[in-house]
């Protein structure tokens, strides 16, 4: 028996936009974000791919690609499990910075570090930071201690892998079509879990907005074709690709 | 210690604007029922009563009335489950007919009893019907014998109880404050037990959309004020008074 896993990066956010770092800032979806969103319902549906549960962060940008998505496929109805483990890396201190300001007053090598290496964090925020975020409730349940105040990408892939396997495999091995509605780097972290991609390969994996990427997966979850595919390689082709040259000035 | 339980009926769908009867028909709201929606996520935020959860039917009026209501509070985060046994009365074999033209068609005390009577469910709908959905993937976990082919308040009071006892009393008991997004019947059934209403007297109860309905709750689950309170009690009166007269006509 196979199973379906198709994972869905939100789409563009107003901060996105603002090219400011967000991290845990709980932005909302702009027009051009909730587009996208719908888009991937409409490929989602078109390849008959009709989801069967639905795993989100917390956060609101997440929930609402997750609900758009599915209200285009008429999925609205399936249920639906959300974990503060599939939200977007803590970007610490840098959260709510201007990434040119950032890389102005830090240079590009530093800058790079942070936004690209596997295991070097930003700086940690601090409690009194205005986006520190320690009284938001979604986030009662998780004591001090457990709470990240900044993250790299491995930090992310350690906390994911538990609700990993703990809430998405079973629902991959019950045999549900299994949609994961999450960020760049949370689904980074699975990708590069599923692929085995090793810790310096993955600094240039990126995932494009709004395209949802399926993965069959064999009776051990191992992908049937290492990398997945995209629903709209085209689109995906194009995006990673600008992505690329964007780094590259 | 009290629990706080939140009752939310969906805003207005595109069929109730065009007089059909809807039952398990899955339309959607309109611009109208959308701005009830939020409005009633307005009253739910200015009341300070943050939902900790969420319970809904399988149906897209309520799923998306809860979707904007909780957009609106900044609760989209808050965990949720939904079941079938939510769902508005199935209206049988009327389920997409006009409601003046069932009226001419079967005259006023037949078409009151179907409406209004407690246990005289309508006509149950036909097999080939075109809104009877028995290949609706929604309620593939519901063998045949269990499916509804049409409700009286009676029938959807026995079906939504279980769901009552099972998952909405324990997140209750655990403190949580409690929303319900459901129809005009699911609701009815559920304050009827609460209040302890007659057969005969819930007849008369009507629950006006869109505006929450607020009960505490004491620890044996008793209304600590019988009837609960409406968040916006002016709106609430005028609402009930408008279907009263509406039922002269």
């Amino acid at each position: 028996m196979s199973s379906t896993l198709i994972l869905l990066r939100h789409g563009e956010s107003a901060w996105n936009a603002l090219n400011l770092f967000t991290g845990w800032v709980d932005v909302d979806l702009n027009e051009k974000g909730e587009r996208e969103a719908r888009r991937g319902g409409e490929l989602i549906a078109e390849a008959g791919l009709l989801p069967d549960v639905l795993h989100t962060s917390l956060l609101r940008r997440a929930i609402r690609t997750s609900q758009l998505a599915l209200d285009t496929a008429d999925r609205l109805w399936v249920p639906t499990k959300r974990s503060w483990r599939l939200n977007e890396r803590h970007y610490g201190a840098l959260q709510g910075k201007d990434k040119a300001a950032t890389l102005a007053e830090f240079g590009e090598q530093q800058f790079m570090t942070w936004r690209r290496s596997y295991d070097v964090p930003p700086p940690p925020i601090d409690d009194h930071d205005e986006f520190a975020n320690f009284h938001d409730p979604r986030y009662a349940g998780l004591p001090p201690e457990a709470r990240p105040r900044t993250e790299c990408l491995k930090d992310v892939l350690l906390r994911a892998l538990p609700y990993w396997y703990d809430s998405i495999v079973p629902d991959l091995l019950a045999g549900k079509v299994t949609l994961v509605a999450a960020h760049g780097n949370s689904l980074r972290a699975i990708v590069k879990h599923l692929d085995k991609i090793s810790d310096d390969d993955v600094v240039g994996l990126n995932i494009p907005t709004g395209i949802p990427l399926v993965y069959e997966l064999d009776e051990d979850l191992q992908p049937v074709t290492p990398g997945g595919r995209y629903l709209d390689p085209e689109a995906a082709a194009a995006s990673i690709e600008a992505v690329k040259n964007q780094g590259k000035k």
